[in-house]
């Protein structure tokens, strides 16, 4: 028995998210049955990251057991002549045999872009447009506010009442300049679900002077949050999984995340 | 009565090129859906370039002719609201009475996309991919060939027998190098139908080894191309119209492209 790693990159705009669902067309669907007309097995595919329907992965990480004797690297041409245009394997490897693509993460990198100026057709399926130019440095200074372990409870929907922990560990908050535009990239543990959507909303409240970069420390405070308006949830199209990192050996996989529903 | 120049950006991926055909979707039929809407009346739109289907443009012009007393600039924002994401009215603005979007043209720039490595699910739509990478000094002495004044009978598919005229000139044969891919930048008077995709086409067969730069002066040659392979015509997806030059003057204008086929 062999356990593969795969790492997935997709244009989600076609795409009902990562998450099997009858009738759907989804990426961990559609890549389940590549695996499976491959191998003439019935794998089960586990992905790293649950992406909202319409959102992105250039790095995207799910894991399968195999007793095919298929050299690693061969996966990659025999799923990309199977899969369709938007979804593509860009690396396999064979892992440990207690990998788990999902709990074993040591963190997550997720970017927002957000583009202004005149509507362009070749970035309006990978970005959220707006009017007018943003304040770059309001939208800086809001992100520098979201580093840290908080509790993110006001950058999550409704909650389900099996997740209790709402507290989350973001590493790095950047905003960086794009032309006619910018991209905000989160690094941390793991996210609540609509997490990014929501940060991406905060910062880019500040960029149009509606949010005072300063209100984010009172919405990750759990004592003063409620009487605030807590931030829009921006679309998913703008959204990227860019990159989840692995150690090198299990006992640095952090397993803290047991609870979570991914962006 | 006021001529109207606009410039227009599209993702052609869903549109059957530019010219109008019953029944289908195509930018030209789109546009001028739109600005009748506006304008109330029966408007004729002129495009400079009948872009084939599933080719893109970022630098579209057509004209129109309107009556209606509304002001160039708020032409942009009032075609926007209709039409859909794929297409966009970047510019507009009033021209010369006389202007013609297509017969005033100075030069017009055509760009198309070539990707290797690892297939990218986001340059699908807009790039032709091939797994290894190129020589891109093999397509370097393949551009430099094809500048000048040529008859590019060579370069496109069978001829309508209006067509007497194969001659062009191309000004600019440019290979630019893209991160895994390149991008060949033509900037020339007129094309023929097909002539870009397949002078691209020339172009990758250099890159790939299998066609001899200098093979290119025998096929622009009359006395020799037929004994030779004709280049291969790459897909419409990886092309985009960049950009039309026009004069300050009418007189700068070339009346030299009555019989064109565009790209």
């Amino acid at each position: 028995m062999t356990r593969v790693k795969l790492t997935v990159a997709y244009d989600g705009t076609d795409f009902r998210g990562w998450a099997a669902q009858t009738g759907r067309r989804t990426v961990q669907s559609i890549l389940t049955d590549a695996v499976r007309r491959v191998s003439g097995e019935e794998n089960e595919i586990v992905g790293a990251s649950r992406t909202d329907s319409g959102a992105h992965a250039r790095g995207q990480v799910c894991h399968f057991d195999t007793t095919r004797p298929i050299e690693p690297e061969r996966w990659v041409g025999a799923l990309n002549r199977l899969l369709p245009a938007d979804v593509v394997v860009v690396n396999a490897k064979s892992v440990h045999p207690e990998f788990n693509s999902r709990f074993w993460a040591l963190d997550r990198t997720y970017a927002y872009r957000i583009v202004w100026g005149p509507r362009d057709p070749f970035r309006e399926r990978i970005a959220y447009w707006t009017p007018r130019p943003l304040d770059q440095d309001a939208m800086r200074a809001t992100a520098q506010n979201l580093v840290g372990r908080h509790d993110f409870r006001a950058f999550t929907e409704e909650l389900d009442p099996k997740v209790v922990n709402t507290v989350r560990e973001m590493f790095a908050v950047d905003v960086r300049e794009l032309r006619d535009g910018a991209t905000i990239m989160v690094r941390g543990t793991a996210f609540l679900r609509g997490m990014m959507r929501r940060m991406a909303g905060a910062i880019l409240e500040a960029g149009r002077g509606k949010r005072d970069p300063e209100s984010i420390r009172s919405l990750l405070d759990p004592e003063r949050r409620d009487a605030l308006t807590w931030p829009v949830v921006l679309p998913a199209k703008g959204l990227r999984l860019e990159r989840i990192r692995y150690g090198r050996h299990p006992r640095d996989a952090r397993h803290n995340c047991q609870d979570d529903e991914e962006n």
